[in-house]
């Protein structure tokens, strides 16, 4: 299915949440539902939903709601979930391990075909049943074969080196976990960054306001308090609201 | 500085980009920013920049731009970088250990103190310096002092039932590494989830559209923003570089 019109990033960022929220029902067995459901579900308007998908194609008819699992497909098709798309892992420290043993790439339908590292100690070993490669192999696997993607877990001092290395072989998208910047706008390269200072900063924010509402003065009472007190609730349950 | 009036999550989510950017100028001795500048190097329109920062307090002065240091400052007191917050790390495996190790909680003024596990044979042990507490030391840790994060990086089956019990045990805010939903709204807590799979997916999405279309849509935002913002930063520079 080809999409009928650019979607917006935040648009295609919700994609992932309603694919979760859908195939949770599917597996229950429920076979239609509506925007309006959905939205009740998820925390978002029917409206909203209902332009999410609309950009997408449309997926719906009108009265009748969604029926859940063609609406799942349709979404995996729009994730690229079925393109079979390659990948390696670049970088075999801790977060390399983590992601090799615990993320279920194969679920999101990614084949990760091979780990690369410098460490003369890993090369030819098996991490959960992955080839542990050098550079210059994985270059030359790169150069023969199709590799769409390289998740890029290496120390951010050889970030920008490993990606310009990458992207010379011919790999085209980046999944970066370094923390910092690996492609200028000449590369050419996707690169989409798990920016975990963000994710946190932007809880730290929440905490922040959560306990600004907390902690009350003591000297307000009565009415004063009454209203105080809804105030902060309101605009607590507004920031949890929005953080939810 | 307290909040003007309630800001929208991707406003605080957009604030961490800009700190990141305003730092660098800082320590490059850029004493003076218009939003129109900022805008072009982050690739946001001027207009955006001003309604984000106006939701926050007044940070600038018309016609005078934003003082740069200042306006760090201010935006790390909105993010509660300025709080002394306390965090404990539950669950020591390979992605645990990649945080403790590898990421700069300091920077972000987050007290790392402590991480917790099951594993009989990593007690009274350090990790990078960090003591590794038993379930039943962290629990008392957390009833008698303040502690009013926990990183969660346990394994997905038993991430609900640790959530609970850091709960009962009153922290109020989880960052949340396990993949999984680890708490109802009824449950009063703050959960940030750093979720793999959307990113992921998000950038499936953009090389499928990659492949299929070999050009890029203009209006594509995300990976494609990084693009334009490197774009928007390489002209910046220029144009920095005819000004000196």
């Amino acid at each position: 299915m080809a999409e009928k019109r650019i979607a917006s990033d935040n648009g295609i960022r919700r994609l992932p949440r309603y694919l979760r929220i859908l195939e949770q029902m599917d597996e229950q067995g429920v076979e239609r539902i509506s925007s309006a459901e959905l939205g009740r579900m998820i925390g978002f308007s029917a409206s909203q939903i209902r332009t999410d998908f609309n950009n997408f194609g449309s997926f719906g008819q009108q009265g009748y709601g969604y029926e859940v699992s063609s609406l799942c497909r349709e979404i995996r098709q729009v994730l690229g979930m079925d393109r079979g798309f390659r990948a390696i892992l670049v970088g075999v420290g801790n977060l390399g391990r983590a992601l090799i043993c615990n993320f279920d790439f194969c679920k999101l339908g990614l084949h990760l075909i091979a780990a690369v590292d410098v460490d003369p100690a890993l090369l030819g070993k098996e991490i959960h049943g992955l080839p542990v490669l050098s550079v210059d192999a994985a270059v030359e696997l790169i150069e023969k074969e199709r590799i769409d993607l390289a998740i890029l877990t290496v120390p951010k001092i050889v970030a920008r080196q490993a990606a310009d290395r990458l992207a010379a072989a011919g790999i085209r998208a980046i999944w970066n976990f370094t923390n910092t910047e690996v492609a200028d706008s000449a590369s050419g390269l996707l690169v989409e960054d798990m920016n975990f200072d963000d994710s946190l900063l932007t809880l730290m924010h929440y905490m922040k306001n959560c306990k600004e509402t907390e902690t009350r003065p003591k000297e307000m009472e009565g009415a004063h308090q009454r209203k105080a007190d809804a105030d902060a609730r309101k605009k607590h349950e507004k920031e949890c609201e929005n953080f939810r």
